[in-house]
């Protein structure tokens, strides 16, 4: 098996005054104690597990989650070839998977592999299954639909790319309380 | 030479409760006529002549920048097969090279070539040319300084990406006014 260790850098843009305090709380509310985690000034870096990188990341953003203000992710999810030390096996922000709430987002899964379009195929087939689907569209893929159907899509792909793609990065941006009708 | 058309998808975070004006003022503040541009609930869209859309991004981030107030942009340029109408030469924002303030920054080139890291390597050299190179970390580079030789720094790899890579995307987050230091 690979020895790749699994990450995502992301960030939260939460337009309000309040945003450091927003963002402040969640990273707080967040269990990263199973995983290397650090924040920067541009983006958090967490690596680790997949799963568990996975489940803080969705701590995360639904924690930030707030009622009335608009708020977007960026993340990217890819591996590096670097060691990572290795937790207490388990999901510790798995009570996350409770919150819903709508949300708009987009993806892009990037492959050096001979056939991107069949990584891309893979992408929105499973967008399609998890019933988010809207649109392929100039350099990525629209989603729209309840941020736990959004995170089971961005697992499933995560976990294909991980397996069957050699080097990857998979772009996320998932937006909540957007102001701008379509 | 190539039939593609080049484009920009971006999107600007404003950590303000004045977030919408800001926003629609810079948008009204850019000069589109010479490309296509369309804006979505997630992101705006310009495709044309890649010096245009160039031009045209930079027209609308810069027109965005407000004294004290955090913002973030991230764009994603790459290229499609579609037709585009192509409109008058020119840069009609090229007043906004005239506009100065210090970023950081963060890029990634994804390429589909046999040999991804010279792609990688070719951005990297880039940004230390425009001595705007601070880092290469979990997948992406990072960068710092003048707003101007970020741009620059695009422009440059933007214009190797079209000629030398067959499909290519190239990530870049730009932020100003952070309150995070490193």
């Amino acid at each position: 098996m690979s020895e790749k260790t699994f990450g995502c850098r992301f960030a939260l843009s939460i337009m309000s005054d309040r945003f450091i305090d927003i963002i402040l709380g969640s990273l707080a509310k967040t269990d990263t104690s199973r995983i290397e985690a650090s924040t920067g000034r541009l983006s958090t870096l967490y690596r680790g597990d997949r799963e568990q990188v996975l489940d803080a990341v969705e701590g995360c953003f639904t924690h930030a989650f707030t009622e009335g203000v608009h708020m977007t992710m960026e993340a990217t999810f890819s591996t590096d070839d670097g060691a990572c030390r290795t937790g207490e096996a388990g999901l510790p922000n798995i009570a996350a998977r409770d919150i819903h709430f709508p949300c708009n987002a987009k993806m892009a899964l990037y492959t050096m592999k001979a056939d991107p379009a069949e990584a891309t195929r893979f992408a929105r087939d499973c967008a399609v299954k998890h019933g988010v689907f809207v649109k392929d569209d100039y350099y990525c893929t629209v989603l729209s639909g309840d941020i736990q159907d959004v995170f089971r899509t961005t697992e499933e792909i995560c976990a294909y790319a991980e397996r069957a793609l050699d080097r990857f990065a998979f772009e996320l941006t998932v937006s909540v309380n957007s102001p701008t009708a379509e």
